[in-house]
């Protein structure tokens, strides 16, 4: 999402390159050897059993990676530990560097890696080199937002010696970095949100190392971004445990990052059962650490009859394109929309169905997303009073065909257990309402959502103040005409919300106030200047934003 | 602690208008009838078992309590949950209106209040008077945090319908309540800390419900409190489940609370144990939720040698004020110190032996606490190298003798587990070092704490920037040349830390940034300024400070 809209959604992926099998491979200048990277050093100590696969055809692609071992955990986590320490003191302007450092390392890599994942995720080039821009652009931002300092919420509260009853103390506060991060990266946004991404970005934007744990679905692309990583980490002179990156399929492998005693957080997005097991493993720690978990949604869409009427096929068009971007792969697809029965809905669902029907469908990112997807139709659409209309798919592998599942309101209530599950890819559910007077009452008691919209005119709206209110009380975002999908990297974005939808519903997972995540506040109390970090100096030489008594300066 | 020293620790309460049994009984103008009070209805269907005991001669007050049951819990937090949705639209003014009516409330039942308090927690009177002045004083402060709106951190970033490749989006954030709090009070802060605490305060200033768990240790303290609130409630025109006090000592009660699907956060004060216990029940929920457990910790100390040559005597005085304050009986006691070897480290010892011998032990809170605190001192008396000065006791009751523990360096090194135990109480443990080149080594590895200082001469610091990022490393804290006990109520006041210190790093659980664990962000993407929280809109109607592009306004 992002700065990426799909010129097309459509596309076979790049494969030609990767039928020859073994290891070491050459692409684009860079060697792939399937080994772990660890403080700057490759490793492969367990066996090379995990394989990057083509979603298009099934074939297996080049390199086989080494599956990390509990030794290999137990050096990359102590590096980081490490690494920590010295990061911790680091400039502001070194932090950048290193983030821009790493941008420019992925541009001189970019034809290598978007190759690769083209190949092991079957999107289509202007997605790719979309999702390639936002990765480099968020490192770009996370070193404005490291200079910049205001993330740090350094506050300073002067001494007051006369004050009565008693004097008052100088008390200032800054976040500190918390320590090593452990990253799992999201299938369905390769670059953007894994080896590279954004809690990489952002963690050592605020001095925390981090450990990669390399996504299943595209280890290749998770190699040749931990490379660039790497040769950056060297060139800026950081400490070798500053970056690893972690092969593996298994499950243990999670585990033992995540129980890891030198590991301070987790940035984890996927799936529900995958983020509640890593919260669950955190939680259940001697010493508890957060994971910061996004686990997706099915973001309600509330369409006013006054849209419908004015621009049923226009409406159909865009929540087609919005449905259909990243091959419905995205946790801001907009998979539940409720609109008024009338003649602006009969239009939007001829539309919507000539859409559908028109669009043969294409590969999802793996078997396993795509047999959920289909599981996850089957289950409402065997529902009573449930209508579907399936597209056509395009050939073998793991594609899907696009899905349209029609009901009304009174089937929605009798099932809404079943409708209130993500069906993760391209489909849209519609539930037709006798009015829109009911919506606030519909939308009460949603689980968490990273997002929810309403659609309409300015009429529309005039009363739409309390249904918006209901939304706020489940949602992380609310949108007025737009969809979920494409997500603006900025200072107040928020995406996240309550659980379901995230683990921490006071934390965003994209967007500059993503960094918040990694520090924690340190009060400093009567400190002199020579013992104050920089940022709580009396003199602010860094130049920040600082609230000093009660005044924003 | 805040704004309240003691003049002197040693008192023994003011039991003598606690002699009659039964109830109801009338406390000054207040009638204590030992009933829950939910939604401004007094309740009692379960059975009336619970009785305050004066700490200080073991004797039952005044008035048994009802312990509060499954029905009454559902109750509680239904009412909460309806007048979320209320309270969630409010305006700053009717907010800060609400705190500072309790404010006024608790003054109109002070004499009650601090009556019933000084026998139930053998506080003397000077304490009393000071914690109640810090309890109206953060309402009032509360207030004035609510008005001025900062705490919300309304951020904007205009659209910008040219830019390349995409038009920007207009993209607005705030916090906005999370919805009903239950809030678990300490013993040791009968009136800062417990039901009209700095938790209920913070949580009604940022439009949120409370159901205060009344703390079984002082449930008279509670009720007169609660009754002030509930009159404040219905002043104030606030829905009735605004507030709720549901009393109890059975863990089966704090179970129901936690686990209620109405519940949006915990906040507790007081042992690793109870918080840990909640903190799991939370973390176990099919939608688990935030738990702020503050917990102690001993808070370790590093004098320099410089200190002790120029003050030993000083040095020993504050401490011991310190050590002493709330008979020991705060998580910021200074439980740890280290000092390097030498004359003036002699004088100190010198000196602080006689402070211990010459003042006679006070009560504690309750039995419990009493026992703990035996248990703890007899731990680590009975390791070989150890030395203990205990002082004397002043009569039956709860009453426990102060104190003093030395070792080496050496002895600590090899006990290391048993003195990062917590001893909660009037005591002290010295490490005697060979010098003080080894503190930052010592201080490595810490549990988390909620405080550490040091203690030294300008000399003496010159080389002590190293110790202070190691202490940055595990405390939340750090003070130069002062004792955590006395917490100021300011804004960059960080009262928290790392597990165990805390559940959340995050989040300070007193002062005034403290709110902010009762807010979540939600973002606004392209909405009218008519569909917009006053505090997002265009033209700023509340005033308040805003992140407007990047820039603070």
């Amino acid at each position: 999402a992002g700065l990426l809209e799909e010129v097309s959604f459509l596309s076979t992926a790049r494969a030609g390159h990767w039928t020859a099998l073994g290891s070491p491979a050459r692409i684009g200048g860079m060697e792939l050897t399937g080994k772990n990277l660890i403080g700057g050093r490759e490793s492969g100590v367990g066996e090379a059993t995990l394989r990057g696969v083509n979603p298009v055809d099934g074939r297996e692609l080049q390199t086989s990676f080494y599956e990390a071992s509990e030794v290999e955990v137990e050096e990359a986590m102590t590096l980081a530990a490490e690494a920590a320490k010295q990061m911790r003191t680091y400039p502001a302007e070194k932090l950048a560097g290193l983030c821009e450092a790493i941008a420019a390392k992925l541009e001189e890599h970019k034809v290598a890696l978007l190759d690769r994942c083209g190949a092991e995720c079957a999107y289509p080039e202007a997605r790719l080199n979309g999702e390639f821009g936002r990765t480099v652009g968020q490192l770009r931002q996370f070193a404005a937002v490291a200079r910049e300092g205001a993330w740090m919420e350094a506050k300073i509260d002067h001494a007051d010696p006369d004050r009565q009853p008693l004097p008052k103390p100088d008390v200032r506060s800054m976040r500190r970095p918390i320590g090593p991060i452990v990253v799992f990266g999201a299938s369905n946004f390769p670059l953007a949100l894994s080896c590279a991404g954004g809690d990489t970005a952002s963690a050592l934007a605020a001095s925390c190392p981090v450990v990669v744990k390399g996504h299943p679905s595209h280890p290749g692309t998770c190699e040749i971004a931990g490379r660039a990583i790497v040769e950056a980490v060297e060139e800026c002179g950081f400490p070798a445990g500053t970056f690893s990156l972690l092969q593996g399929a298994s499950n243990d492998l999670g585990k033992m990052l995540v129980e890891h005693e030198a590991t301070a957080a987790v940035g984890f997005t996927g799936s529900l059962r995958g983020g509640r097991a890593l919260f669950d493993l955190a939680a259940a720690r001697e010493t508890p650490i957060p994971v910061y978990a996004e686990m997706g949604s099915f973001n309600p869409q509330f369409v006013f009859a006054g849209k419908l009427e004015a621009e049923p096929e226009a409406f159909a068009e865009a929540l087609f394109g919005s449905m259909t971007m990243g091959n419905g792969q995205f946790c801001t697809n907009p998979g539940l929309v409720f609109m008024p029965q009338g003649d602006g809905t009969e239009k939007f669902l001829a539309k919507y169905r000539e859409l559908i029907e028109a669009t043969p469908g294409s590969a999802m990112l793996n078997a396993g997303i795509q047999a959920a997807f289909e599981s996850g139709v089957d289950t409402v659409a065997k529902l009573d009073g449930v209508e579907i209309v399936r597209g056509e798919v395009s050939g073998d592998g793991c594609q899907v065909g696009l899905a349209l599942v029609t009901l009304s309101q009174g089937t929605f209530e009798a099932n809404r257990d079943a409708f209130e599950e993500e069906i993760f890819g391209p489909s849209t559910v519609v539930v037709i309402c006798p009015d829109e007077t009911g919506y606030a009452m519909l939308a009460e008691g949603f689980p968490g959502q990273l997002a929810s919209s309403i659609h309409g005119t300015p009429a529309d709206f005039e009363g739409a103040g309390e249904l918006m209110e209901v939304l706020s009380e489940y949602a992380g975002r609310l949108l007025v005409n737009g969809f979920p999908t494409g997500i603006e990297i900025c200072h107040a974005m928020h995406h996240g919300g309550l659980y379901p939808a995230a683990t921490s519903a006071q934390f965003t997972s994209i967007g500059l106030s993503s960094i918040a995540r990694w520090g924690r506040p340190v009060s400093y109390q009567s400190a002199p200047d020579s013992l104050l970090p920089d940022a709580l100096k009396e003199g602010n030489p860094l130049g920040i934003p600082r609230l000093v008594d009660g005044k924003l300066s």
